[in-house]
């Protein structure tokens, strides 16, 4: 059993050796090196072996003519993911295949796969320059772009998400959206906006979608979530009452759970109360860190 | 004084009424409304009067046919900032005038000129569509861009950075950049790159700068910083050992600090070891909050 504290896409396994990103003649040499790795993407899935690894292949000199995204070193190999050209259109990010292939895999496996799959994603949606309109070229070993125009570097781009518990009278506030798959629940979430803090972030959308008011805000833990790049960051919020005000437009309904309720639907009892997240979502590690504690 | 523990720029004191962005008709009427208030920001620069609370005009009706950005409503009133075009070359995020305007501004304030600046600043580096190049839009009253091209939608960024405090032996590791001001220490710090949880930044950040392993990190609190659009999220790491390797790119010089030595900074004393972070940096709260527990 995967250990439910330890948050999905977590535990990256490889070196990221950031001073190698500019360093052109070490990424030469990494690349030329007949050990050197690249990740098979296609279509941009994980492609995952019988024991629930990524698969690599080697670099080989095919692929020393295209852009290369250097996830990192293990063992003084390089590690790279292709920056191929993605298909036209929005990228699939909640395909069922795909979230299938995600349970299967260890968080740090899935860390590996989310890590390439933020930076190929990000690559397809600033191959111009927002400040000049010009094109961009990749640098720094695949992290970053350079504007040809007027010359600003751009660097990926990782968008912060509060999502939280209200907690109120011993019970927690579980939310759905009409898009979810039948009977699940989880925590509420929301992007952070620039001139707020986390807790400020916290408290503005649980107004927002429940009417309910955070007097105290506990942050728990984090993740990073490739769909696109997100950085979750998980909250428990004490809140003044439990009169809920939903808003339609973002939750389709709501109700609020308890510990042994919160206990069944985690454990996957066939008589819960709820659906819950999956196991490599933070909604799933917040919900345990509080039926826990 | 200033409550040490409430971080700078948070306390946004407007109601960010989000429904009302994508509600053309309601940003209409509250614009036309002679009650409307513009925030005065010559040079992006915050205008301050002598109660230490920032400047308004009456938004008139000069300023209808230019883009507005909604801050948000106070009594129902709209408090708008114009998007104005801003010089060219980069915005002097550091300029001494302006670190000395900030100290004189409550973080109440504060939140909202960094609001509007950050803002302001993003708009300015995203009028071209960095997936396909073509001219960008104001819309959601000023919370976002619509491509003309492509017709993808863009929101305003906001970069999460992790800012630290190592700890080993009751004692804390402070550092500084050869570019601040004589004497001033402070938490190391660093961007969030994409597929890092807040916890896994921490630890590869200060393994990069200071050569020190982090076996444990807690968060404190964070805080929106505005030059241009960072999220701090500040944590206290302890650390397997206080022998330090720096990174001279990035650390000019770096000791660890006794809690004496911290509180003697944090109170401005002659004879400090030191010079403390200011009152508006999430730093100082961060050490603030180490050296009272």
């Amino acid at each position: 059993m995967i250990t439910p504290h330890i948050p999905g896409f977590t535990g990256y396994p490889l070196d990221r050796v950031d001073p190698l990103r500019t360093d052109a003649a070490a990424l030469s040499s990494l690349a030329a090196d007949p050990k050197a790795r690249v990740l098979r993407l296609p279509d941009l899935h994980p492609e995952v072996d019988d024991a629930g690894a990524l698969v690599w292949d080697a670099l080989g000199e095919a692929h020393l003519d295209q852009p290369l995204i250097l996830l990192g070193l293990a063992d003084g190999v390089g590690h790279f993911a292709l920056l191929a050209p993605t298909k036209a259109g929005a990228p699939l990010y909640r395909a069922p295949r795909l979230m299938t292939l995600l349970a299967s895999l260890s968080t740090e496996q899935a860390a590996l796969y989310g890590t390439a799959r933020a930076l190929i994603d990000w690559h397809g949606r600033h191959g111009f320059c927002g400040r000049c309109g010009a094109e961009t070229q990749v640098i720094r070993g695949g992290w970053g772009r350079h504007c040809c125009g007027c010359t600003l570097d751009h660097f990926p781009r990782v968008d912060p998400v509060v999502i939280m518990l209200a907690e109120h009278g011993g019970r927690v506030l579980l939310g759905r959206q009409a898009t979810w798959p039948v009977g699940r629940y989880s925590a509420l979430a929301g992007f952070l906006e620039p001139g707020e803090s986390v807790e400020e972030a916290v408290a503005r959308e649980l107004y927002e979608e429940a009417g309910v008011r955070a007097c105290a805000v506990r942050y728990v833990t984090s993740q990073p979530w490739p769909f696109p790049a997100q950085l979750m960051l998980a909250c428990v919020a004490e809140v003044e009452s439990d009169t809920l005000t939903l808003s339609p437009a973002e939750i389709e309904d709501a109700f609020w759970a308890s510990r042994d309720e919160v206990r069944a639907a985690l454990a996957g009892a066939e008589d819960a109360r709820f659906g819950a997240p999956p196991l490599y979502a933070v909604a799933f590690t917040l919900l345990k860190h509080w039926a826990e504690g």
